[in-house]
């Protein structure tokens, strides 16, 4: 068993991890859509959304002539293209604006909040997330996540799994790598925090992707900590 | 009476305007040093360590050329110039790092933390200080300091009050200045921050200072907001 009591900090990353971004975004889109009378395949939108996550991020980190972009602006481009792809129709540049911040009023994963209260009492807790600081800063009011601090790729403008973005994190902290933990629901994040000298734990989140999920049903590397919640993460770091 | 019904975040000075630095750290380390069998004029010594404050930022704004430095490096290094201008003795390397940290160990004025967690109940609040993320963020567990993130000069690698600080700490929020209000024991930080279009509140804190108190006594400036405590701050904002 690994040697976890040098440990300071734990850093989560938040989509998937700490929110279930997938049945919040399809809950609030299909709710509003009623509302505002606008007809669309919710469900197939927020899929078609989050599936182009990864390549809007390395446009970014292909483009470093063209500056950081924060997601926020990503999602907004991709939401453009998808809108037009399934010709959805009627929207207004305040219904654009409220789609894109969707991706700030997700809700925690049942065990989330009472988890990171726990671990919050004995460590430092902050998400290290390619969300930007304004999303972050409103998903956590939004959804009562009880941050220490706020950590994006924003601040290192890198985006996961980029060095820049747990490196950065640590020296932010001022801790030195092993004395920070990566908290993740994805076997690839995990893997890059490990090879830059982070603590890992892995928690199972086998509904992330509603019937589209594919892998990360369990651990794939040698993770600090494996664990079903965030409850089970808390037990074993002496919360 | 200015319009604040614009106003979506406050941000603080931390040093004077939330903490009481100076009692902070004559306690701490008067208390310390009796069980460490240290002697030395403890007042003297965070008197005067305050007061080289400002020029240490100086030095890091006139050298660009060696990179930002952060306070917890600032305030170590005045450290140890004033330990041998003091002739105070027998100091290891461990009661160098415990004393640079009671930076890290102050506590709030007493009506701070109620203030703050009314505060966050319709805003994001958060510091806007010179003190870097990590003693920032273990001043907030220390004292009970609520914030939904922590915002330093380090993120910005320019000390207060540079513009970079204030309009970067709007540009994270994603809010444009005006929907910002700069908190402050100060009169110098407000002026600075409402020449770059945030909105104003000075407290009052005529005891930051103890009997060394030379001004900041009153507002110098027309600022929105002018309070007793963060109490009064609260009440003019509605929370």
């Amino acid at each position: 068993m690994s040697d976890l009591s040098g440990v300071k900090a734990l850093v989560f990353d938040v989509f998937g991890t700490v929110v279930d971004w997938r049945t919040s975004l399809i809950n609030d889109f299909s709710k509003w859509g009623e509302t505002r009378g606008i007809k669309a395949d919710w469900t197939a939108l927020v899929d078609g959304w989050r599936a182009v996550y990864a390549a809007s991020m390395d446009e970014v980190r292909k483009n470093p002539q063209n500056g950081y972009v924060i997601l926020d602006v990503l999602h907004r481009r991709s939401l453009e293209k998808l809108v037009a792809q399934f010709d959805i129709k009627g929207l207004t540049e305040a219904d654009l604006q409220h789609l894109t911040t969707g991706w700030h009023r997700l809700h925690g994963w049942p065990d989330s909040v009472a988890g990171l209260t726990r671990l919050k009492t004995k460590y430092i807790i902050s998400p290290l997330s390619n969300g930007n600081v304004a999303l972050l800063t409103n998903m956590a009011k939004f959804a009562g996540l009880p941050w220490d601090l706020v950590m994006s790729a924003e601040l290192f403008e890198h985006y996961k799994p980029d060095p820049e973005t747990y490196l950065g994190a640590a020296k932010l902290l001022c801790l030195p790598p092993e004395q920070v933990m990566m908290v993740a629901a994805h076997n690839y994040d995990l893997k890059h925090a490990q090879k830059h000298g982070l603590k890992t734990a892995f928690v199972v989140r086998p509904q992330e992707y509603g019937p589209l999920q594919k892998y990360d049903f369990e651990a794939t590397g040698q993770w600090d900590i494996v664990a079903k919640d965030f409850g089970e993460i808390a037990d074993r770091m002496g919360c």
